[in-house]
């Protein structure tokens, strides 16, 4: 089974609201269309897609305050960046059918939630179904309602780490707008097994930006008991026929 | 708490594929806001709203052959039914949010599911948390992934037994077209605390249409361990304030 992320950034242009960045989503598309068709191998386990807001989800989010700690409790504020990120989700669900995958949309508001702690909550029986019965479940970036603070916003990234250990899966990737993970020289880091390698790099990992961050990808992934891959659009055809390009986080 | 179920025979004009009772639905939507407004006792516990399918699910759910039964593996399938729900289901929260309702959306599809018996299963912490954060959870029939099935359907009366059950409801309502069960001479009977009373009316049981019949709501109703009441939109102001307008199923 594999949890695949495609970045907010990869699928818009996150310098404009709400614009889908057209040619790098069918790009993306293509190479998942392709590896089902061709290498059903690969990914018989099935494949459960996350994706990111770009330019949906935080530009509505952060028009209303809304981010993974501060919330809200205007049900208005909530159905704007919940609806921006549903509308996102449609694109990408539209260009995934019209190549033949059988995607479907599971929308993290509709099933999660967090505790007052921001403990995430993340009931997991109906992707699994899904998988078992042949579909693609998208999950996207999204707000969930947190006790004690209205509704919060939960990232791709997070939803990822805990798809990954829920559903045990055997490979995790995270398409990325950079190739890999980026030293002082912008060579991608090969491999990575602890943070303190790559924190002159990354920055101290207490300061990383949740919802989207470098730092907060690779701390997340350095938890899972399974190796990840973190890989530009150009690496997403060889991680899904098996490979692992770009930087591996084990 | 208070669950309570608009039919959607009530909110669209249920001959005419995917056309919305505006009219009706208003009133609805008048005496729920009202009722926050004014009675706040009477909602202090929370109040969850759940919508039938009406014109928007059945149409489509008929044209792809889906029932509570029958399902699809179609992707396609899938997010037109889902996709025509969730668009009654935004006229719905349209409605309320303008009044002043902090209304939110639950997709059953992004949450629920069905074993290979076609047992339901519907998390519910996420529905606890918005209203412990004030909101008015709104779900709706849907479609649900089902193990050896695809997805079937899973309907408006369905999702308020099962959330009546776990959330321990105080107060069960189920607004319909008419106001309340009839007897052989169209009047309404005023209180039923076993099938086998009204089964020469209803019909026999296990004939019942599980996604709207009158039977099959009874039916299910007869399951729980609180009262629950069916009526008319003229008694949904009163079934708010706490009154017993209609049939009580207990």
């Amino acid at each position: 089974m594999i949890v695949l992320k495609l970045g907010g950034s990869v699928i818009t242009h996150k310098d404009r609201a709400e614009t889908l960045d057209g040619e790098s989503l069918e790009q993306a598309a293509d190479s998942i269309a392709q590896t089902l068709g061709n290498e059903k191998d690969a990914l018989k386990g099935g494949l459960v897609l996350v994706h990111g807001g770009g330019s949906f989800g935080h530009h509505n989010a952060s028009k209303h305050g809304v981010s993974t700690t501060a919330g809200t409790n205007d049900a208005g504020a909530v159905l704007e960046i919940h609806g921006a990120m549903k509308t996102l989700n449609q694109f990408v669900l539209t260009r995934l059918l019209e190549r033949g995958v059988q995607a479907v949309p599971v929308h993290p508001f509709s099933t999660a939630c967090r505790d007052g702690d921001g403990a995430l909550e993340l009931p997991t029986s109906q992707v699994e179904s899904m998988l078992a019965e042949g579909f693609v479940p998208v999950l996207h970036g999204d707000v969930i309602a947190q006790t004690g603070r209205g509704a919060t916003v939960v990232s791709g990234d997070e939803l990822v780490v805990e798809l990954a250990q829920a559903l045990e899966a055997d490979r995790i990737g995270l398409c990325s707008t950079v190739p890999g993970v980026l030293d002082e020289e912008d060579a991608v880091i090969d491999r990575i097994s602890n943070y303190e390698a790559v924190e002159s790099v990354l920055g101290a990992s207490e300061t990383t930006d949740v919802t989207g961050g470098m730092a907060g990808k690779v701390n997340g992934l350095l938890e899972l008991e399974v190796a990840a891959s973190i890989f530009g659009l150009d690496g997403l055809a060889s991680f899904l026929e098996g490979k692992n390009p770009g930087t591996t986080i084990e």
